[in-house]
């Protein structure tokens, strides 16, 4: 009987599409792959989980801790050149930069985003957890939306949503059926598609793999990214995430997204808040 | 009859500590103010302002939007050195990096800060707000605590107490009496001592100006800031500004400090978070 190989850590396409290969000295060949777009844009969290990974090899400790990310242009698909910096390296915590570039036809490279970062062992935190904050009351994963439930549709080709599995939760799915709730909220369940288990590198896609706030918030068009900031304080448990947005300072023509990502064992395993363009 | 001459923005003592002088092409010198230390330690945001507003002399535009620092090793009062980059410069939005340096006896140069950060134009945002965050339930003005009300003493010496202006919440100052309300909270009133209106830059100092919500969490000692990002959304309004800083994620020896800032006009006019290493 034919038994389905569940992708793992490090054997998976997540891993494939976000590996890197060391060309000189802090310098590493990346291929943005066409699989992670979203609306034909690559999507700004499998980018920082390429530029997480680049960083974690160029480092002395292995995971993100926390990562500031400044998005400047367009990523394209296609060949990419990610160049890392050590900036100072200490006994738990290292700190580094990294920018990821393309080139245009002419050979002139054009930086696409910049992150600083620090890295520190995940293993070696204790065990201490007051977490006071409290998991997302989310439906259950049976009750929630994915490509498949039909209205949740994503406008555009959008390769990323077939390696992702993700199912929102029909609170803040109004904007698919022209029903936005006003809310700036998303939530869902979060898993990849070939089975993979979430690390702190998936962590990293994890935070900006969600449909934007905007959509219910009444907006339509593209919310980019200006900066993301992610803390990773956990390494997550196997099994699907919970991951909750909220947005609570639309403003000015900006607004601001928070992202908690929940793993099954009830630990806050990641937070980020990224400053996007709302759309016009 | 001698008249009080109050300080303004431009004419302040922060503004004469956060002054930078250019050297060279993007590089800056500057005097690490003592005036600006918390138990003999110069205070992150105080430096955050700093490296602020050389990025504000270097790059196209005036306002910073988005400001991601890490904080590398410990910045002493004297001479500095900063240095920028430009890494884009666009329409609406240029994104440079800088970093804080100072050197050791035998001239080694050591880097304190590095940040990225996004400038934009605070004056040039639509005026279409729709902010769902509400202010925070804060003690009046008055029955807030400051130094001189005697309970709310801070270990050590600490200059910069002199120069702020901040009340705090009775409801946080627990601490201060051996009662720490347990909650990962800290609320206060804020202004500058002289007198000197809030701008963009001083906010920079305020997310990082109060007590660290680890005394209420009943955690004694030093929380050094790893990262902090600064989203600044609002050119604040004349008048003390309003405070709350929150922790829900105290866990693994790390926590985050989310602090929003309003002004007199029910603003939020900036939002930040850092991680911090919690006292042992």
């Amino acid at each position: 009987m034919a038994q389905a190989v569940q992708a793992s850590i490090g054997d998976s396409e997540f891993d494939r599409d976000t590996a890197v290969s060391l060309r000189a000295p802090g310098v590493y060949d990346a291929e943005l792959s066409a699989g992670w777009t979203i609306v034909r844009a690559v999507n700004g969290g499998y980018l920082l989980a390429l530029l997480g990974r680049a960083l974690g090899e160029a480092l002395p400790h292995p995971d993100p801790f926390t990562v500031s990310a400044h998005y400047l242009t367009a990523s394209q698909p296609g060949p990419a050149v990610i160049r890392t910096e050590i900036v100072r390296t200490g006994r738990t915590l290292s700190t580094g930069q990294a920018s990821l570039v393309q080139f245009e036809e002419d050979g002139t490279e054009v930086e696409r985003i910049r992150v600083l970062a620090t890295y520190g062992d995940l293993d070696a935190l204790s065990d201490d957890v007051r977490t006071t904050a409290a998991p997302p009351a989310m439906a259950p994963y049976e009750q929630c939306l994915g490509p498949a439930d039909g209205p949740v549709a994503i406008p555009g080709s959008s390769a990323i949503t077939e390696r992702l599995n993700i199912r929102l939760d029909p609170a803040t799915v109004g904007w698919a059926v022209g029903a936005p709730s006003g809310k700036g909220e998303m939530r869902g369940w979060f898993s990849l598609a070939d089975g993979r288990d979430a690390d702190p590198f998936s962590l990293l896609l994890t935070v900006d793999a969600l449909p934007p706030t905007s959509f219910e918030l009444g907006l339509t068009g593209w919310t980019p990214t200006v900066e993301l900031t992610t803390h990773i304080r956990c390494r997550p448990a196997p099994g699907p995430l919970r991951v909750s947005i909220t947005t609570r300072n639309l403003a000015g023509g900006f607004l601001e997204e928070d992202a908690e990502v929940w793993d099954s064992r009830d630990r806050l395993v990641a937070q980020s808040r990224q400053l996007a363009k709302a759309p016009r």
